[in-house]
This record gives C-alpha cells, sequence and structure tokens, in this order.
C-alpha cells in the first residue's frame, strides 16, 4: 500500500506541477504531450527490468499479454479486466477501476481533466511496447469513472 | 523491485522536467525548491496513511525514530543507518547508500547536480514531520557518493 500510495501522490504532483507549467493557448494538449512523454520513458526502464529473465515472447499478442497481467500488475497492482483485439493490429485495454482515477470524484464535469489523469500511462504502455519491438500508439478513453480504456495501435514497420 | 523501479524512474524524470522547465538565473535554486515543494505535499499525503493506525507519539524524538525506520523503509526499502541529536532540535539522519543517488557516478564532478536528487526528499520529509505536528526546516549534504547526511532542524513554535 505504501508504495502504490507513492506513486499516487507523486503522479498528482507532476500533473499539476507540469499543468502549471505549460502555459499558452494549446495547454493541454502540450501537458498532456510532455507527461505522455515522461511515462514512455519510464516504460522504457521498467520493461527493461521487468523483462530480465523472461523468456522471448510468441507474438504481438503475447507481449500484450504480458502487459496486460505482469506489466499492469506491478505498476498497478491489478490486472487489466478486459483485453479485445480485432486481429489486425489493434487491442483494447480495459481497466474496470484505474487506480490513477479512484481520486478523481465521479462527476462528469471532471470528464474533461482526465486525459490529464492517463497520458503518463498511455506513455508507460508505449514505452513497454516499444522496447520489446512493438512500435504504438496509445490513446485512452473515459466513459464512466473510474473505468477507462487505453486503445494500442500497433505501427507496422 | 518493481515499485523502487517506477520511483526510480519517475523521480528521475521529475528531477528532468523540472530542472528543464524553470530556466532564468536561479535556475537550480528554483528547481531545488520546486522540487522541495512536490517532496512536502508527497510526504504530508504518505504520513497521513502511514500512521492512520500508529498509536500517538511520545516525543520530538520517538517521530524522529518513525521516520527513520518505518517511513524510510516504505519510501526507500531501507532504514536511515545512523540516527544522531544533538538533543536541541538538530537531528542528522545518515543514509549510507541512498537510494536516488545510486544511478548517479561517483565522480566528483557531479556532486554539483546532488542538491536537485535530495531535494524532492528534504521536502518528503519535512512535509511528513509537519502533519506529525513537527515544523522544521530538512537540508541534505553529500560528502561521498551515494552516502548523504540529511539535516532536520527544528522550528520551536
Amino acid at each position: 500500500m505504501a508504495d502504490e500510495a507513492l506513486f499516487q501522490f507523486l503522479h498528482s504532483e507532476i500533473i499539476q506541477y507540469v499543468n502549471g507549467a505549460e502555459s499558452g493557448e494549446s495547454e493541454i494538449g502540450r501537458c498532456v504531450s510532455k507527461l505522455e512523454n515522461m511515462g514512455f520513458r519510464v516504460g522504457q526502464g521498467l520493461i527493461e527490468r521487468f523483462t530480465k529473465d523472461t523468456p522471448r515472447f510468441k507474438d504481438e499478442l503475447d507481449v500484450l499479454k504480458f502487459i496486460c497481467k505482469d506489466f499492469w500488475t506491478s505498476v498497478f497492482k491489478k490486472q487489466i479486466d478486459n483485453l479485445r483485439t480485432n486481429h489486425q493490429g489493434i487491442y483494447v485495454l480495459q481497466d474496470n477501476k484505474f487506480r490513477l482515477l479512484t481520486q478523481l470524484s465521479a462527476g462528469k464535469q471532471h470528464l474533461e481533466h482526465a486525459p490529464k489523469f492517463l497520458a503518463l500511462t498511455c506513455g508507460l504502455v508505449r514505452g513497454a511496447l516499444s522496447n520489446l519491438g512493438v512500435k504504438s500508439i496509445v490513446t485512452a478513453e473515459v466513459s464512466v469513472m473510474p473505468a477507462c480504456k487505453f486503445q494500442v495501435m500497433i505501427q507496422k514497420m
């Protein structure tokens, strides 16, 4: 619980700071992109450690399953609740109780702030996949807090 | 290990970002102070959770011992190696292998960057103490990496 709290509090501070530091017209866009980039580098570093002793992955789906189970558990203390794919390079990872959203109130008026709370995690996933040789674009959407979906679009090389 | 890595990587990213965002003449000073403030709020939040079921502390020394043992262990996975006090409101907490410095090379040319790597932790300690009713000023110094000393000066009310 301690680690979890540390991550949650730090995450809030980062968002608040980045949000304050990036000013101007395209404020939210820049804030989100900075957070995504930070997440990307953290994800790269983390996956390198996590997979140190892991056998080679069979295929893309195998990599995604690892992200949903092992990677998600180590970062968020739970697995992804649902993984879907169209078998054409699009994967949807659904977390029914995403930890970094549980601090936000569930009211609809807060939905507009959700992208800031998801950006770092989108980066985490993109960074982790990237270091496993899978180039992707990761986006996230929230319909009802604190559930959310991460969409991974694989970029074929 | 996973949590530890997450904290370390995030911490590096925060430093890098804050360092880049704070520009101007007094750059390092502002960067350090921003990081310290972030740490302060994180420390306040953390200690609130950690001490939820802890019996009331006897005195100031008892509080400091809690920081050195329980608090330090939950954040840095080890205890403070040495706690000294002059019994007049000054406490020195020595960590012989401070986790957030172990990534830095040990060369003397890197010593000038050390304050940035210690600022958030100074804030953590100050925030934690503050929420336990102990007002303080916390500074840090490094003589030989990755050992460092945190000095806590209690501010009498």
